[in-house]
């Protein structure tokens, strides 16, 4: 395929056709484009953006360059949820067993953490014998028996796009809205689902830092969603801060069973509610967001929602007393408290010097081939808008020795802001709700 | 080598240091740094630019990624002259041995064609025998003993920059008037001259086809010049007709012998007077324009030009006595004569469609793996403004089948535009003389 003319014209300002997209990616998905073409024609995408037209057969074309799931043989319907992610982020690991106990099934495939952000599958992976990497077929019989499975992005979902995001990943390409919503839906709309709920986050710790890119984004994935009969909706969720208190692989997976039996912090409940309850009427069993609500409630506060874990973990082969035992996750060998040096007002908890630090201590990943240490990590029990007292204990160090916990008490002594006078700045939890038919501010 | 964060800021708009440049490149030649990386960084570079500072380091790297000649222990100063590239342009093939021929040495490495333009190598090797593959040893030898080598830029002159190069034509990125400057300066300098003498073109036939952009690339590189210690003179000369009447590889040859024996036609003798005055006055072996034409006029005149190219034929391996019988480059197997469809004035001799007709007959290439056939060609004997009459012959066609014929004849028909009054917007054939202190207009 001569890709020269191709690359000049995203170069030059202009656009590909669709029939050049599919080409292009079939080529390049067989090798026979090389890398540094493609590389190349990254680099001016990024720069020159895409048309809506473009980043509809871009993502057409990943979706077609592996196997799609299908569904439409089930009594139930099927939707899933996408986070962009950010640090304490643990909704996935509560948000699918919950939604699948309420009777919509839940195809979850899901990513491993890099850079400052975590990763629901290294969470998961934290469970004793827990294995993701299950194959297209296994992943059907597991919906068709028990509605649920969180699972990895296996050869055969989107291999283009696993192709294009680690030259994105090695090329300085991948914060281009495009290409980023493309790769987000070519892999959730190849689960083969009737719905999906996107969480966008917000703030100094998500991906995006500006609420116009924010928007941007989700508008883009809404409109991929549709062009390929998948409605979508999205959420506006805040990343200023960590969401929850635990932040560190094995801590967030255990916070999210703490949560599936009731017992979650109350913020991570508002955004797991939230958007459980978009799951629940794009999956048809409810009809209001009351009812839905009030079913979510009730499958958590049944034990049904924990119970569904249990089944999740177990036909995956992990270890189910983990939902009982949180306590045979890997643990810490060090642990340290770290206390307020001042009274005041927590102004500030920074998700992003929090989530370095994990990956300072080893708990996440600079590059993806990085192994990790999944005990490391933090819980926080402050939030901005707290009032503190000097010396009063804040946050707790998780490490895998005395130098680690030196790096995690340096990180908080950065990250969590104490002032006089309360913050001004806090972001509302869910402050926007985006459809095809526009968005709605929330709060 | 960490590039990631490198990619980043050229993309982003900003500067690398130039110990960076040094860094990425010598890494890069030493490959260290994949072909995606810094396909990614060239395209940012392309769409983003580069800093003076930046082009300069970039250079420098490049030249400093092989050896450099060095010919300061000779009693003549070394000068080189180099061309953005035309169609019809064989005045290296003149210029080198006529300026040696006046007691400056010319160590001249050139480039084989692509695209719609020839390159002197090819032209040169045209000759039965001539080997253009000299070692830096053997061309330090030559210049010692004739005072002129004509060479092909070997694996030990700027590795860098030939490994480069072939990204940047395989990615969409050689029309970049940085990168264009430090990929020419780095080779020109590695030569180890004491002047060079550049001959940018201008109009429809030339690599940049707007004035300002053709200034810009003459300053950036003079700047490069000036910064190596190398003082360095453009002149933008006319590219909107073909130079002289030969088009085509072996056909440029035998009219570049016949410019060496004081035949050559108008236009061609002009420029090369033209570029041979400034290549004398840097060699410092005239003190004014008028004795520096006078001192080529004398060269060719008494023959002592064409005999320095009998030397050069010799001395690298070709058959000398080209130089009395042309007939012994390679000869086309079919000829044609192509008429004035009508009488009237030409208004145009488009040099691109000439040179897109060589590349289709076999005497160009479209990539550098592409073999050519040096017979084939035109002899166009008409200018823009010169007034014809109907079924004139105007220009022959040298094919190597009738088929080829066919499609230079068609050529011919669209290159040659025939109208009732005489064309408004020829160019000046050398218009513009570009120094460190400015431009100077000339016609």
């Amino acid at each position: 395929m001569w890709v020269g003319p191709l690359i000049e014209r995203k170069r030059d300002g202009g656009s590909l056709e669709p029939q050049e997209w599919r080409d292009l990616i079939a080529a390049y998905t067989g090798g026979r484009v090389p890398d540094y073409q493609m590389a190349a024609l990254l680099m001016a995408v990024y720069l020159n953006g895409m048309s809506a037209e473009e980043t509809a057969a871009l993502a057409g074309a990943m979706l077609d360059s592996g196997v799609r799931l299908r569904f439409d043989h089930l009594p139930v319907r099927c939707v899933d949820k996408h986070s962009t992610g950010g640090v304490g982020d643990k909704v996935s690991l509560v948000l699918a067993p919950l939604v699948a106990s309420c009777g919509v099934a839940v195809p979850m495939i899901s990513g491993r953490g890099l850079g400052h952000t975590g990763g629901t599958l290294d969470k998961l992976e934290a469970i004793p014998g827990f294995r993701t990497a299950l194959s297209p077929e296994e992943t059907v019989r597991q919906i068709e028996s028990i509605g649920c499975a969180m699972i990895g992005q296996s050869e055969a979902i989107a291999p283009a796009d696993r192709k294009l995001y680690a030259l994105r990943d090695a090329t300085a390409t991948v914060e281009s809205i495009p290409l980023i919503a493309a790769s987000i839906m070519s892999k959730k709309l190849a689960e083969g689902i009737h719905g999906l709920v996107l969480d966008v986050k917000r703030g100094s710790g998500a991906f995006l830092p500006e609420l116009e890119d924010e928007l941007r984004l989700a508008r883009t994935m809404i409109d991929l969603g549709q062009a390929h009969g998948c409605p979508t909706v999205a959420l506006l969720t805040a990343m200023d801060r960590p969401l929850g208190r635990a932040c560190g692989v094995a801590l967030e997976t255990e916070e999210a069973i703490a949560a599936l039996r009731g017992e979650g912090p109350e913020d991570l409940m508002e955004v797991t509610y939230a958007l459980g309850v978009e799951m629940l009427l794009l999956g048809g069993v409810a009809s209001n967001p009351a009812d839905a609500r009030a079913a979510l409630a009730d499958a958590l506060q049944s034990g049904r929602a924990a119970e569904k874990f249990r089944s999740v973990v177990a036909a995956q082969g992990g270890n189910p007393a983990v939902v009982d035992r949180p306590e045979i996750l890997p643990q810490a060998a060090a642990v340290s408290v770290y206390s307020a040096p001042r009274e005041g007002y927590v102004v500030r908890v920074e998700p992003r010097t929090i989530g370095r630090a994990i990956v300072a201590m080893g708990g996440g990943r600079r590059t993806m081939e990085d192994r990790i240490d999944p005990a490391v990590g933090f819980v926080i029990a402050v939030k901005p808008g707290d009032k503190v007292e000097r010396g009063q204990p804040v946050a707790s160090v998780y490490a895998a020795s005395d130098g680690g916990l030196a790096v995690g008490a340096q990180a908080l002594s950065r990250a969590i802001e104490l002032a006089d006078e309360p913050p001004g700045d806090v972001l509302p939890l869910v402050s926007h709700r985006v459809t095809a038919a526009g968005v709605e501010v929330l709060s």
